[in-house]
């Protein structure tokens, strides 16, 4: 009798430890995929079909969304471009590791084997390196960066920005897509174009125009294998990889298309994901690393349910 | 005869107002190749073969210099490890992308299944997160870094460093090698590595045990079809990369070893590149980006003359 009150005793005592332990200790922190999970369906928006862009391989498909408001006039002829089949049967003829692959037409510069542009494309634009920040909408990331004065957030894109100069531009991070360039700078009309496939190239920055960035399928071409000649281009024409077609979304029948949601980078949702990266407590983190960079963000992504 | 003087004139005025332009003119600076071209022989150091693996795949060699004084019981075992033929037949198990790949046993957790490790390998070793940075040669990058208080290089790899709380740690930049573990800090030993492939996961610093970098044949590890699975892993053993082995190039018959030297990182001519990179003034760029960030930085690589 005894032994069982004392039992009874020690186990209600233990309960009220346990109780109080766990009104004394904090819950568990979200991680990023739990606060991602529950996000509301107001934080996710749609990908716009008449803004994005299908580039099939052999392998799959690369969902690029584009930046109109970056560089209208690129996006544009990148429209003509596609909606004439502009890319169809060209190919990815350089991949140079830890930086780009490229794509478009490697005889592009070559006046008789060039491949003859669509009705309506521009074969000359002004560069597109930056936009005035005038009204437009800056969600600030608060981390340091040692590229740009201020970094964050503009419709969903990464991107830098000098308060000084009033400038906005989108970042080179892993996935952004380029408009290649010769040394003048009103040289890209969106022909030739690259993808960034390694360590964010920041250097280029409000270098070149850039006009989209890579929203789904980037490892079919983060693993497309590097060319053995300077720069990575291939002197073999048969090691390119060939593009099936790019294609403008809304072209391409409803059934065929991969509807996609991207979490908005001003909804709550997204801003506590990337505090939860950027003060990561698990069980592994030893020490929360208190710092994100600008490219190592990560853009969510989902099926539209 | 007055036209032919007048010309005589003109000519000589133009060479002189071309020779006085010279004058003005500062040279062209050099660029970061031209610098590394021109580096004395005493700026590059041999890789040392006691201190480098070969790890061969199908593909070719990925050569690896490790970093004994960062992680010495963790690079002890590893060269047990390796004398043993340890990885050789196992693969790399794990691709994900803009992340890692991983590589060793995938049964080594598994009681039954796992491969034996070869005798005189550590079973437990304790956590080599981080160094003491005392009478260490530290050669300060001075470039700002959102991950640490400080960074640049020792023993020519690229480092953060806590002036407080003197610590040293290797970052995770591209081609970073380390030591996989679970959740308990000291559950490393060397037998899963890991190679950053992706945008420096610089959150993983003084986290887990850097052991080394890879210095040549990135470019082989990086196109790894990135595994299906989450994580990058594969379910289907089928598509793993098989390594043929990882040998010390010091036990490989010295014929068939690949002799490279390395850009001392303290040498003039590196700082001279790094800093043309940092302010690159060519024909391209219109704006030289006045900043590098650590894991932007490149290590130069030549065989040995």
């Amino acid at each position: 009798m005894r032994i069982a009150l004392l039992a009874a005793a020690l186990s209600t005592s233990l309960l009220m430890a346990a109780h109080a332990q766990e009104a004394q200790q904090p819950p568990k922190p979200k991680t990023a995929q739990e606060i991602i999970n529950a996000a509301p369906s107001s934080a996710w928006r749609d990908l716009d079909p008449a803004n994005t862009l299908y580039m099939e391989l052999a392998s799959g498909r690369v969902i690029i969304e584009l930046a109109p408001n970056f560089a209208p006039k690129h996006v544009a002829n990148i429209l003509t471009m596609a909606k004439g089949g502009f890319w169809d049967g060209l190919n990815i003829y350089r991949s140079q590791d830890n930086f780009v692959v490229q794509f478009g037409d490697p005889d592009g510069e070559e006046a008789g084997k060039a491949k003859p542009y669509p009705a309506g494309t521009q074969t000359h634009l002004p560069a597109e390196f930056t936009r005035s920040d005038k009204g437009v909408k800056f969600d600030r990331l608060p981390d340091v960066d040692g590229w740009a004065p201020q970094v964050g957030f503009v419709d969903g894109f990464p991107v830098g920005r000098n308060p000084k100069t009033g400038k906005l531009w989108m970042a080179h991070c892993y996935g952004t897509l380029g408009a290649g360039r010769n040394n003048a700078p009103d040289s890209s009309i969106g022909a030739e174009l690259y993808v960034v496939t390694g360590q964010s190239p920041r250097a280029l920055d409000h270098q070149l125009t850039v006009v989209g960035r890579v929203v789904q399928g980037m490892e079919l071409l983060s693993v497309i294998p590097r060319g053995p000649a300077p720069m990575g281009f291939y002197t073999d024409p048969s090691l390119r990889t060939p593009i099936v077609s790019i294609k403008l979304a809304s072209d391409v029948p409803e059934a065929q298309r991969t509807p996609l949601q991207l979490l908005r980078t001003d909804s709550q949702a997204f801003i506590d994901a990337t505090e939860a990266r950027r003060n990561r407590k698990d069980d592994f983190y030893t020490e929360p690393p208190g710092h994100i960079d600008l490219c190592n963000v990560t853009f969510p992504v989902r099926a539209r349910p």
